[in-house]
């Protein structure tokens, strides 16, 4: 069987997260094998670099799928830009190896989270960014950022319903860059916990806000609890950016 | 009674236009001035700038109402703030002269218009662009734009419904600019018909694909006839942009 990768961008609002539930129509993942399953009369089953939780967006989501069909690349790429809904677009298809394995072989992520620091919002973005109206200290948010750099145990920054597996996790670099009034905020590691960059965004927030000092970041990871971090800041203004192999 | 301006922009998606209609609930001037008449407790009407159509977006729409109210600008944008639909946002509220009135004392419109010239649409932007998959030569579309500057009578840009008045318009300026794959084309001018930048746009468009020369716009102009222009471009990648008084 061929083995085919997918890199996918989607606007979450309309979706119920990646994974695939027993009602396909309300996830991406659902979405495109319905599609795919169409294409070549198979029972298509995508494997996707994860989840992306209810109303977070991609910009360059991997999966990938195998298949007997014998489309070409560029034939399965214009079918799915027919058939699928116009807030999910496959960029690229491409034939790979097959050990190839969009979840199994990630060796890094990173995440982009938008921040809309103005005093009102705009009508054009609000799905699409987190608006904080009042202004917010990035000096402050970076050195606190930087606590978080490195291998550590990040159990509080995990979603405290999820408990299963280790929690240490290594963060490469967090870049916060605003460009006024629009703050980004992009967080690279080799893995991540449910909700983590959500987590580490609110945290991040209130330490903007000057309710927690910068050091506190240091604090709460030695806690091993969520309850010590921030909120978990909303889904709208979560992309997963980048996926590497 | 004073006299208040408002700075108004809106994402147009959900909308039947600018302009009351029976229902309210559907445009935007019925929204605001269901919104102002509960906070004044009086029955408000407000003047625009002029009507925006079905879907069509502003950044900068102006409008002014009566009141006998005594709430600061402050207090009424505020009030707008919380009240508003999220796709409409008030940027700013002024008070001014008693002989302000946002239609009769308009000297120009700026109206924007973005396409997006990329094989495949962009999933966050399908809302607030026209997708042009074909490669689009903006020297010819530019050169077809300079045909249009200055006093002309526009009745081949006029949706053809309408018939009343001069089409006798002055364009000062069309700008278009190019930040690959974002087309944006700026058009400046005394008074516009209807779907007189709608229509500009389809026929620049054409220009651009090669399906017309751009020395065909002065004979479209010179034929005083709508169906000798372009078709009429979608209203989700219009904006009006800036009303100058």
């Amino acid at each position: 069987m061929r083995n085919i990768k997918l890199t996918i961008q989607y606007d979450g609002s309309r979706y119920r997260g990646w994974q695939r539930l027993g009602d396909t129509d309300v996830t991406i993942q659902g979405k495109i094998e319905a599609v795919l399953s169409r294409m070549t009369g198979e029972e298509i089953e995508i494997f996707g670099s994860g989840r992306t939780d209810t109303g977070v967006h991609a910009l360059a989501q991997v999966a990938n799928f195998k298949t007997n069909s014998n489309m070409s690349t560029g034939e399965i790429m214009d079918y799915l830009y027919h058939y699928l809904p116009e807030d999910i677009v496959v960029t690229r298809v491409e034939e790979v190896s097959d050990r190839f394995h969009a979840r199994y072989n990630v060796k890094s992520k990173k995440y982009l989270y938008k921040i809309w620091n103005h005093k009102y919002h705009d009508p054009f973005r609000r799905k699409f960014v987190h608006h904080v109206p009042e202004p917010l200290q990035i000096k402050a948010m970076q050195k606190a950022a930087a606590f978080l750099i490195g291998e550590h145990d990040f159990a509080s920054f995990r979603a405290s319903k999820s408990k299963k597996k280790s929690s240490v996790k290594t963060i490469y670099a967090i870049d916060i860059v605003k460009k006024d009034p629009l703050i980004k905020i992009t967080v690279h590691g080799n893995g991540f916990l449910h909700n983590m960059v959500r987590i580490i965004v609110g945290t991040l927030v209130e330490v903007g806000l000057g309710h927690m000092r910068p050091e506190q970041v240091k604090e709460i990871l030695s806690k091993k609890d969520r309850s010590a971090a921030g909120p978990t800041a909303p889904a709208k203004g979560l992309y997963l950016l980048e996926v590497e192999y």
